[in-house]
Parts: C-alpha cells; structure tokens; sequence
C-alpha cells in the first residue's frame, strides 16, 4: 500500500464549496436521474413481505433472481454472455476490478492499460504492486498497434484493462476495427481484457458498437458493469459477466472480502429492472445529459476557442480538454481552484502521474445548467491569462 | 488464490432444505431481532427527505454522522477509541479483517490465531498467502504461553487475530488476565492485535469484561465492530475503530476495494443510533438468544449426556462440543448429514484443516425451538450410534 494520491491533487480537489464554487471535477451522475419514487415503493414492499430475506445473510454470489436478470438483459439487449460466461453481482463496479486483480494478476505482473484512464482503477493496479504500462489512447480508444508492441516486449503481461465506450477520461470510443483487433491480440498471446464499461448504456450521438464481451466467443473478456450510472451509485451495485472459471475464483475472493452485496438492494434492483421501466429510464438520463453535454460544448465554444482542443464525447459524463503545447494541466488546475473552479488534471489518470500532461477533465453531469454557463466562463478567462502569462 | 474450502465441507452445508431439516451450521442472527419496523419508518424517511445524499456517491470513509454516533456510542458505553484512534464504516466486519491484512501483512508474514477460528477470517488470510500459526484455545480463551512463544520463535508475525469474546467456534471468553497479558505482548513484541468482536454485546451470563480495545493506550489494538448481529447482516454494515495512522491507510485500500459502503444504509444505521433505543434492542436480542441457548444446553443434557463434552457459552451464537478420544467431528457431521441434520465440524475451523478434531460447532440463534429439540434428539441417536459402533 504505498501513498495512491499525490497531496496536489487532493487539494486540487478538497476545494471548499462555496456559493460561487463550480466542481467540474466529480465522476457522479446528476441526481435528477435517481429513480426515487420507483426504489421509495419497492423499499416500502421489501420491508412489508421480504426483509426476512433482505436482512439476513445471503450467498456472496449474489441474490440469485437478480443475477438471473442481469444475465438475461444483458444478454438479449447487448448479446452479453454465453454459455461459458456467469454473472454475479459485486459491491459497485470497483469491485469487479479489485476482484480481477485479486485473482489474476501476480505481484510484478505487467497490466496494459489506457494512459489516461480510470484513476480508480490505476489505484487498484498499483495497491497490489502491479506493473503498469500505459497505452496511447487517440480519438478511436487504445492505440492497438502500442498495445501489440507492448504484448511482444512486456514481461508476464496478465491483463489489459480498457475502457473502450466513452473512455474515463478521454471521452473517446474505440472503433470496431480496433475492438476485433484487440480481442484477436487477447487470444493471439493468452491475456484476458478486462472491458470496464459504467458508462455504455449513455450514448447521445454516433452509432451504438458491439462491447467487446459481445464478440468474445472464448472467454477472454470480463465485463464489468455497474448501476452507478442508470440507476444511482450510493447503492453500490454492479456486476462482472466473465467465464464462469474466473467468475468462480472471484466468488471465493469476494467471499473473504465483504461476504455479499448489501442483499436489500440487490432486490430493490431486481424488483426494479423486473418492473421494465429501464430502457425508459435510460432513454430520459441520456436526453438529460444530451443537454448538459451539448450545454457544455456550447459554452466551450464561447469561451475556450483558440486556447484549448477539445473532443466530442458521443457518450459517458466527460469531456477531456488539452492546452496548446508547452501548457501544462496541472498549472491551470490550480489556477482554476484560486477561482473556485475544480477540474482534473490530467497528469492524474496517467500512468506516471509525475508526467506533464497538457490535459484536464471536465464532467458535465454534475454541474446545473447555470454553473456550466458561469463556470466554463471563467476556465475561459483563465486559460487566456495562462496562455497569455 | 487457492482451494479455500474442502469439497467434503461444502457438501455437508449444501444440506437440501427439507421440511425435517435442520440446520445447526449457520452463523446467522435470528430475523426475529431485526428491527425492520423502525427500520422502514427510517428508510422511507430517507427516501423522502435525503434520497440526494442517499443515492449518491458518499467518502471512504463513510457518512460523517455515523462515524460519529459509532465513535460516540463505543466510547462513552465501552471505552473504545482514545484520542490516537479513528473509525471508519466497513462493508460488515468482515472487510475490517480484508483491510487489516492489506494493509498491515506481506505475503509469507506470519499471522499467530487462535486455532479453532473463525473461517471467513482464516480464508482471508490464506487468500493473502500469510503464514498462518495456530494457538490453542481453552475455557479462557487463547493460551497466551503459547502465544508469547510463537511470538519469540517464529518469523516475521505481524498480526494476532483474536476473538475474545464469545469466541467463534468455541464460544469461550478471554479471562481478564489473559487480556492483560495480550496487550502486554502485542507491545513487547511490537505485534498488532485484531480484536474481532461481532458479538461482544451479546452476553446472556457472567459479567462484561473489557475490550482489548479499551485497555489500548499505544494503538495496537485494531477493533473490528459489526451491526449484523445487532441490527442485521444483510445490510453489510460494521466498522473499525484503529489508530488513525492505520485507518487512514485503510482508507486508501478500501477507496478501491468498493469506493465506500452502501451510503442509504448508512444513513439508515445513523438514525437508528440516534432513535436510543438500540440498548433496548440488544437486551431483546440477549433475552432471546440466552433462551435459545438454554434450551439447546437443556436439550444437550437429555440427549447428548455421556457421548458427548460442551461449554456453556455466556454469549454470542455457538455452542461448541467435542466427541471421546478416538472420536472424529468430520465423521459425525457426515453422518448428521444423511439424517438432514447440519452441524460444522471442528477440522473446519482449524488452520491445519486436515488435522482431525473432536470438535463440532452448534448454532442456536437460527434454529426455531421445535427444530433444537428435535435436531439435539437426532444428534443424540446418531451420536450414541457412532460412539457403540
């Protein structure tokens, strides 16, 4: 366990909320999109017939109707999962991470992984002294001809995590050349993917693409799934689809690691997927943060053209921004919190944090419609004055 | 990752749920102690007033209230938690333990337990690669002779898991002398201690003893607290009350184990705290189980006399007995088995779970009334044929 965030960062993001603050900074839906009503109701009924069950101990796989509906969305909507494959739910979608290092990588194993990526799960790969090396990410995902490299010439190579649908924080989607390529390399030289993915059902624009899990016939991709970002996050409930081989070896660690999921909201989520309102759901989170993002560039446009370069995210809660050559994130970031403006630097998501990225992070699900407009307004002052300086 | 669990063991749990069976082998609470009545009442008042909080992604640490009224609760009835210490919320006791090794123990460090133990503790150190040496257990808890020569003699110890009060399998107490002489250890060596006290406020005999914890002036002691025998389990609620250099190592490793513990049913133990009528509660819970307990102890008497030796535990959930010299607790529980009866055997619980035991582990607290005396006259019949065979 050696020390997982530099003291910068922290204080970057420890700024004090205050009437005029804007945090940019934060990976959280907007609260608007928690079902309340629905899971307030469904409570209610767990509490008057079923909290004999929903309070006592349950299996570490998971409350089995709930993994029965998973399976089944998964697999009839997305083509998630086949014969080969098992589900069971886990404490949030960082779990299935925790759970896949825990019982596939080595101490020194190499993992292959975007660089930017997930903070969260860099953490995670460092808290049990993996070896990472990170791999260039541009406007289609993961850079596959690096990532073969780097299967040729890096040491017992175990794992290549991917965030291959609207990329945390690049905000990127890879291409289908790209996604049958890396599952070719996956199977070429024996390494599993681990394709995380809280964000895939968010799609505004573009074309919907296949996951990797979807296309993966021989049990080399585990999917990590979350509710986080459909349903809410407080409640930690998500999920890993993987070969049943692995997802039993996850089981028995999980087992040691907090016995089961809270067991009351594996069934209030049962209940509400089995109410059939999600895609519903989902269809009025992603008209939502349509607007926001579409809000966001708009105001990007306005204030921020000329000193910085953005992307278009088609989906997901981010946008990543990059400063001219020579400017560095970092910098900005701090100069953004003398403004009460929090966003994340990009050197955070890297690999090697003490590298200098010219990037920065900008979430738009969290912030209302006033703090984009004033909010992006002053990054737009800022940055001129930087650029300027 | 290895085998964590014998096959012979599962088998004998997968017992079918039959109308005649009865199980003696959970660790479960009874759901006639969950108090879900006040529980609904807070969990719609959340819905309705808190959902934002609720839902929403919560610190590691966990809700700030809580920590609070379980620092406040632990301290002014228990003298837990001094001004070095800190508590953090876990996903139930059993994280605390995961957190522990993290953050305390290297793979091949030593890690000295009582031997009988608990199984979930003893599978999360084996999944750590720790080097297990057992202690050995009697009426008074662990043997600390024995102790105070494993800490002399063998390498590299790190860690002593105890469970000091109403010991797991064994149902016995550490005397007050022995908890002395622990703490004195724990500092001569330079040894942490984890103190795993899911059941301390259940005593139905005998008078309260201190916690480890709160004859812990120095911060050795690691004090791992649950809600699942006194609110329940399935909630995934407990806690660790450490020193706070540990907990905010804890911290950190807990940040990408699951990012925090379910927020809405942290929010929902907070205001159960803060309704003061928890204390209440727990003398419902005691006057309820130490009935269970005495009628199984009645029915052990009529039944199992001359066959077969048992403590009487002043509190927690078991009973633990051991057969004659010769005598083998796995062959019973196979027995048991054919006559849909389940208990634990000994050989689980021990960290050489090859080694024979005598010994077999009762629950009382999840058996109706009717199955104890019918499943203790069951255990007799079997228990007479075993021994005249």
């Amino acid at each position: 366990m050696g020390e997982l965030q530099s003291s910068t960062i922290r204080e970057i993001l420890k700024m004090p909320q205050t009437p005029d603050s804007v945090s940019f900074s934060a990976g959280n839906p907007s609260p608007l999109t928690f079902p309340h009503e629905d899971m307030a109701k469904i409570a209610a009924e767990i509490f008057q017939n079923d909290y004999v069950t929903a309070l006592q101990y349950g299996i570490t796989e998971g409350y089995e109707p709930l993994r029965a509906a998973i399976s089944q969305r998964m697999s009839s909507k997305y083509g998630i999962g086949s014969d080969l494959d098992d589900v069971i739910v886990t404490s949030g979608g960082q779990q299935v991470i925790d759970l896949a290092i825990k019982v596939l990588v080595n101490e020194n194993d190499t993992i292959l992984c975007e660089s930017p990526s997930f903070i969260g799960a860099l953490n995670a790969f460092r808290s049990y002294n993996a070896r990472l090396v990170g791999i260039p990410v541009d406007k289609d995902g993961m850079d596959i001809d690096s990532l073969e490299k780097a299967l040729r010439t890096e040491p017992n190579v175990r794992l290549i995590y991917t965030i291959p649908t609207f990329h945390n924080p690049c905000g990127c989607t890879m291409s289908l050349d790209r996604r049958k390529r890396i599952l070719e390399l996956a199977k070429k030289y024996g390494v599993f993917i681990l394709e995380d993915s809280p964000y895939f059902e968010l799609r505004y624009s573009g074309e919907d693409l296949p996951t990797l899990k979807s296309m993966d016939t021989e049990g080399y991709v585990i999917f990590a799934g979350s509710f986080s970002k459909v349903i809410a996050p407080g409640i930690r409930v998500g999920f890993v689809c993987a070969h049943r081989d692995i997802v039993s070896k996850m089981t028995v660690a999980k087992q040691v690691i907090d016995v089961h999921t809270n067991l009351f909201f594996q069934i209030l989520v049962d209940r509400y997927l089995r109410l059939g309102v999600i895609d519903g759901h989902i269809e009025k989170c992603r008209a939502l943060y349509m607007q926001k993002r579409d809000r966001m560039l708009a105001a990007m446009d306005r204030h921020m053209a000329g000193s910085a370069a953005w992307n278009v995210p088609d989906g997901g809660l981010f946008i990543w921004a990059e400063l001219p050559e020579g400017y560095d994130g970092l910098e900005l970031c701090r100069r953004l919190k003398d403004r009460n403006i929090s966003c994340v630097p990009g050197n955070t998501f890297c690999v090697d944090q003490k590298q200098v990225s010219r990037g920065f992070r900008l979430n738009f699900s969290l912030p209302s419609d006033e703090q984009i407009d004033r909010g992006i307004a002053v990054i737009g002052q800022v940055l001129s004055e930087y650029i300027r300086s």
